[in-house]
């Protein structure tokens, strides 16, 4: 019990870590994964995603026993019946999530120790874009706001360069920051 | 009752929606909106967001009730223990979440009536970027494929017009293949 303790650092098993680390340096081909949705319309603007499946370590994961349901909805102020946060608030929550996993982890293969990790996170948009009342308006964010409060067994300097290098390697900043291709297609069979 | 079904299509208050736009066009200023998330680390991979409150119509949104609650994980293979979807496949979830209800919208505005909207999304990534074991490999997705089913009472070509139109009107679509700035700050008390 003692040694498990130990090898938990943020509650992530540092060794197992490093051990994955070295693995995808030996054969680099495994850290290739492909994650995935499956989303359905259930009226109005209730629709529902069920993601579990995935690819990645070289194979098809098969470790969940059950699916994740999310769904989706818009406040009445935006025609719908809150069955869900909307599109854009799931966007932060997907946001804040991975910057603070990224966080935790670094923490962790670094030793510090984390007592507490707390995001506020703001997105300012004009909806004349999305509604198709203009075409000066941007239809996404104008710009996100993400304000973290981290406390732990270093010093000030010492927790902001891990968020900083959180930032430096988290995917989904990435892509909500710098974009990515997205290929839409129709295939009614 | 007659009435009210008439009104809705595709489960949208068309006279609203019309009613809407027609308000933002007379005073634009109520289309700006801030969407809002709060995040905290419950431990390992494991975080947790809040969603509720909401600015936008020309003031604070309290139309919510009860806050929504979302966790995020990562599995095993990922060195956590499956509590949520993690957050490379939150971001498909809200994806998907904003095409469909854009395509919703834009099919009830069109008088389409729409009978199955379904997608599959895809999202490949090289996790030695966000591993930090290459600079030369992005931290995020290479990039993401979108495949719609949609049925519904017109014919193939005017469904790709609504999917089309969705796309160039999708507010999370913009962000994640465009792009938008995000600031993050450390707010320690």
């Amino acid at each position: 019990m003692t040694q498990v303790t130990e090898r938990l650092t943020n509650g992530v098993d540092t060794q197992r870590l490093f051990a994955t680390l070295d693995a995808i340096t030996a054969q680099p081909e495994i850290a290739k994964f492909q994650f995935r949705a499956r989303n359905r319309w259930i009226g109005g603007a209730h629709n529902r995603s069920v993601i579990k499946d995935f690819g990645g370590a070289g194979g098809e994961d098969t470790s969940r026993a059950e699916p994740f349901v999310l769904d989706a909805g818009e406040p009445a102020v935006l025609l719908g019946t809150d069955t869900g946060p909307n599109p854009a608030e799931l966007l932060l929550h997907a946001l804040a999530a991975c910057l603070t996993t990224s966080l935790v982890y670094v923490a962790a293969a670094r030793g510090v120790r984390l007592t507490e990790v707390e995001s506020a996170l703001e997105g300012d948009i004009d909806l004349r874009g999305a509604l198709g009342l203009s075409n000066e308006v941007r239809n996404g964010y104008e710009g996100i706001r993400v304000t973290f409060s981290v406390r732990g067994d270093a010093p000030p300097e010492r927790l902001r360069e891990v968020v900083e290098r959180a930032q430096a390697r988290s995917a989904v900043f990435d892509v909500v920051s710098h974009g990515v291709p997205v290929a839409v297609t129709v295939a009614n069979d």
